[in-house]
């Protein structure tokens, strides 16, 4: 469930390279009776009991006794399950295009996306200093929406201070909002940071890299997938930045001593 | 952004009746140019900047000249926007089947599923010590996985002590571990406890009750929907189970003194 990762450790005193734990993210396909349902971002331990749970709460399987086989293969990240009587897939399609709160523009993802993606060439730099003081400041516009706990915020800005904000139940939502009050505000993003209370998956990763922004930085821990996509499309990646501390995970050229 | 709700404060000295703040949990359906595209869970600010955010992240807007009209239906939950020259649904199916870590089912999920859903009519009663001694058993199974950050964890129990225990990067998918290993290991559900170390939304109320579970324990917090459906599934929700302390949202009746 987990890989280790060189990263810079900074504090107020120190800048540390040491080896870091992320934890993986790891893309598992479900087929049915030889037909592909869905792909999961998960992590990879117990698939086969994923792939059963899920079937049975999508309404695909109602009993063990329905089970003939499961074969799981790790390698690829396949789970085949094979049912008595061919159930499923009976020409209706299974996804309803409904997109959670818990994010999940997945239904759109593809890793295809990831080669044709542009790699973010700004030569912007940021002190830890400005990290330090932009996190102060998206955590004080944040106090609102603590008070109910399940909401994540995000906000865009340059190095000296928060150019918009925004908060939604949903990571996914929260980025998304802050793109698209800048694209209807002519609000520019090229050698701009993203600021988010949320984890850093892959797919936050190619939102981001989509609008061209060279630094992101989280509240919380990314996925080992959000690490190389960060590093392959020349993102600085910072993650547990709180009080006077983070870990930066790619590209730590950008954050310079000032 | 937030709701009302009356709730039950219990701590180790008293069990209070007060007003709390619940997050909103909103469905609102993108449709562009007169194609619906997506309904996401979302929280209701800012719906038009959602809209043209989630367009652009998904490759179907490239810029504000694009954008003819943008028709927010809040009391709906209706973003209608039109584009120049149709952009769009060219035959093209465009939800792959991916779901992401952070959540969402959502591409099964259907309004269709919740008048369905018979409720859940278990008599088990729990004591607020039960509660106390089953969360920090969880919190005690989690603390491997708590390095890393991004992890969720869920659990079976009985009243007396954890039955089955996940984890996983998905708040989703650590559940469905869990019912995946009930099902596998013929582990009864009825009359027993999920406990989830995440943010109690409407498809996780919807998962839960398809295996007839009376009582659902979050370390976290609920959305409105979350509890609107705990409350006409017969659920006893219980949130923010931290140390000694929760709120029972709903169906209070099982949380006996002991």
């Amino acid at each position: 469930m987990l890989e280790r990762f060189p990263i810079l450790r900074i504090s107020e005193r120190d800048r540390t390279e040491i080896q870091d734990t992320v934890v993986r993210e790891f893309p598992l396909t479900i087929i049915l009776n030889n037909q592909e349902l869905v792909t999961l971002l998960c992590s990879p331990t117990n698939l086969n009991y994923l792939a059963i749970g899920c079937l049975f709460s999508e309404g695909l399987l109602k009993s063990k006794d329905e089970v003939k086989k499961i074969m799981v293969d790790e390698q690829g990240g396949v789970v085949r399950v094979e049912t008595q009587g061919d159930k499923g897939l009976a020409g209706e399609p299974l996804f309803k295009p409904l997109i959670a709160s818990g994010g999940g523009k997945g239904a759109f993802y593809s890793a295809a996306d990831v080669p044709s993606q542009a790699k973010v060439e700004s030569q912007i730099k940021v002190s830890p200093y400005d990290v330090f003081s932009l996190v102060e400041e998206f955590v004080q516009r944040s106090e609102v929406f603590k008070a109910t706990g399940g909401v994540h915020c995000a906000a865009l800005s340059d190095t000296k201070g928060i150019l918009a904000f925004s908060e939604d139940i949903g990571r996914h939502n929260a980025i998304d909002k802050i793109f698209g009050e800048c694209i209807l505000k002519d609000i520019a993003t090229d050698d701009r940071i993203i600021i988010t209370s949320g984890r850093i998956s892959s797919e936050i990763l190619l939102k981001v890299a989509k609008r061209n922004i060279p630094i992101l930085i989280s509240k919380s821990a990314p996925t080992d997938l959000g690490v190389r996509l960060a590093d392959d499309l020349g993102i600085t990646l910072i993650g547990f930045a709180r009080g006077k501390r983070m870990n930066v995970y790619t590209h730590g050229w950008r954050v310079v001593p000032g």
